[in-house]
C-alpha cells in the first residue's frame, strides 16, 4: 500500500522545524542548523556526502529508513530554494548541486509555472501549480507503487497534515530550543486528524518519534 | 543561590502540558494523565503513595531530584482545584487529601482572598491575590534559601516565563500527542527570554529537558 510519508523531519523542543530568516546562506533559518545534528554524523549522511563512513546505531537506521521504498517526493517551493515570487530565469537548480540526493521524481509546489529539470543521478523537479491535491496525485503515478515522500518544508508538511493525508510522520526531537519560526503543529489539533505516537525511541542525540493513523 | 525551579513538569509531542476539559474526574484534561506515564511507576512516587518500592534509573533520578532542596512552592488555582471564580466555602482542601505531598509553604495565585489551611506534614496552603510577583517574594521569604518550586500548570508557569522569572525548567516529553490543551510555550520566545537547552536525557518512557538560563 502506497504511503505518503515524512522522514527525518527535525524539530526543536518549543516545537519548530525551522529558524526564523531564511536566506541563501542560512537556508534552514537562524540556528535552524542545529536541528540537524543528530543526521550530520550518521553513516547514511556521510556516505552520501563524503563517501566515507558514518555512524551506525539508532540515528543512522532512522535516516536509512527514511531513504527506503521512495518513488516520489513533494516539497514546497521554499526548501526547494530561496527565491520567491516569479523565476527570473532558469538558473537556479535546487540546493543540492548537478546530482541531488532524491534519485527520482520530485514535485515542487509553486504558484509560478517552470519546465520540469532533469538532473543527473534519475532526479527530475516538476513544478506543480495546480495545489497540494494535484501534486499527490501526480507523485502517486510517478512513484510506481513505492512510497512517497513528503520532504517539507514546514509549511507544506501543515497543508498535508490539516487535509490527513499524510500517512506516517518520523519526527525527531532535537534538544535544542529555537524560540521562534516555523512551527510544526500549531493550530493542528493532530487527535481530531486521526493521529497518534505509535514509536518513540531516543537516541544520544534525538529522541525519534512515529506519528501515524490511529487504525 | 535560591532558584525558582519547575520540575517534573510533562508536555506531549505537540507541547500540551494538559489536555482539554479539566474536571473533578479529570484533573489534568482529557486524555492528560498520559503525559505522567514516566513518573507513576518510579521509586519516588510509588514510595510517596504507597510506601512500596517502584523503579529506579533515569526517571526517578529527575523525579526525586524535583523534590531536593525545595522550601516553598507557587502553583497556580486550576492546579489547586477545580472550582473557579469565588470560594463558595472553605471545603475545598486541594486533590492531595489531608497529608499533601509539598511538606512546606505553597503559595496559589488567585483572584479570590481566603484564609490560610494548614495540613498535615507541613504543607500550608497560602492563597495569593496580589499576582505572581507578590507570590514570588513571599515564597523567597518562607523558603529558607532553599529553591521554590513553580509547580504549575500550564498557565502559571507561561506567566513566569514571559517575564524570564524561572530559573530552571525540567520538562519531560512524552511519547503521546493531545491535539488541543494548554500549550506550554505558544508564543513565548524562549531564546529571546535568554534560556537554553542545556540538558537532554531519554529515558524509556520520556526525553528529559533541562532548560535554562543562557549566562
Amino acid at each position: 500500500m502506497q504511503k505518503l510519508r515524512v522522514d527525518n523531519f527535525s524539530i526543536s523542543i518549543d516545537g519548530f522545524g525551522a529558524g526564523p530568516d531564511q536566506t541563501l546562506n542560512d537556508p534552514l533559518g537562524k540556528n535552524g542548523m542545529g536541528l540537524h545534528q543528530w543526521f550530520f554524523p550518521t553513516d547514511a549522511f556521510q556516505q552520501m556526502v563524503s563517501g566515507q563512513p558514518g555512524e551506525k546505531g539508532v540515528d543512522n537506521d532512522f535516516a536509512l529508513r527514511g531513504l527506503e521504498k521512495v518513488g516520489a517526493c513533494i516539497m514546497g517551493r521554499n526548501m526547494f530554494g530561496p527565491i520567491r515570487g516569479s523565476w527570473p530565469d532558469d538558473k537556479w537548480k535546487g540546493w543540492w548541486g548537478e546530482n541531488p540526493p532524491y534519485h527520482c521524481p520530485v514535485f515542487v509546489l509553486t504558484h509560478h509555472a517552470r519546465e520540469s529539470i532533469t538532473m543527473e543521478g534519475g532526479t527530475t523537479f516538476h513544478f506543480v501549480t495546480e495545489g497540494i491535491h494535484a501534486a499527490l496525485r501526480r507523485a502517486n503515478e510517478a512513484a510506481n507503487d513505492m512510497d512517497i515522500r513528503l520532504c517539507g518544508g514546514v509549511s507544506t508538511i501543515r497543508q498535508y497534515l490539516k487535509e490527513a493525508l499524510v500517512d506516517k510522520l518520523h519526527l525527531a526531537i532535537a534538544p535544542i530550543i529555537l524560540g521562534t519560526g516555523e512551527h510544526l503543529f500549531d493550530g493542528i489539533d493532530l487527535v481530531k486528524l486521526g493521529y497518534k505516537c505509535v514509536q518513540s525511541t531516543p537516541s544520544s542525540r534525538a529522541t525519534h518519534i512515529i506519528i501515524a493513523k490511529d487504525k
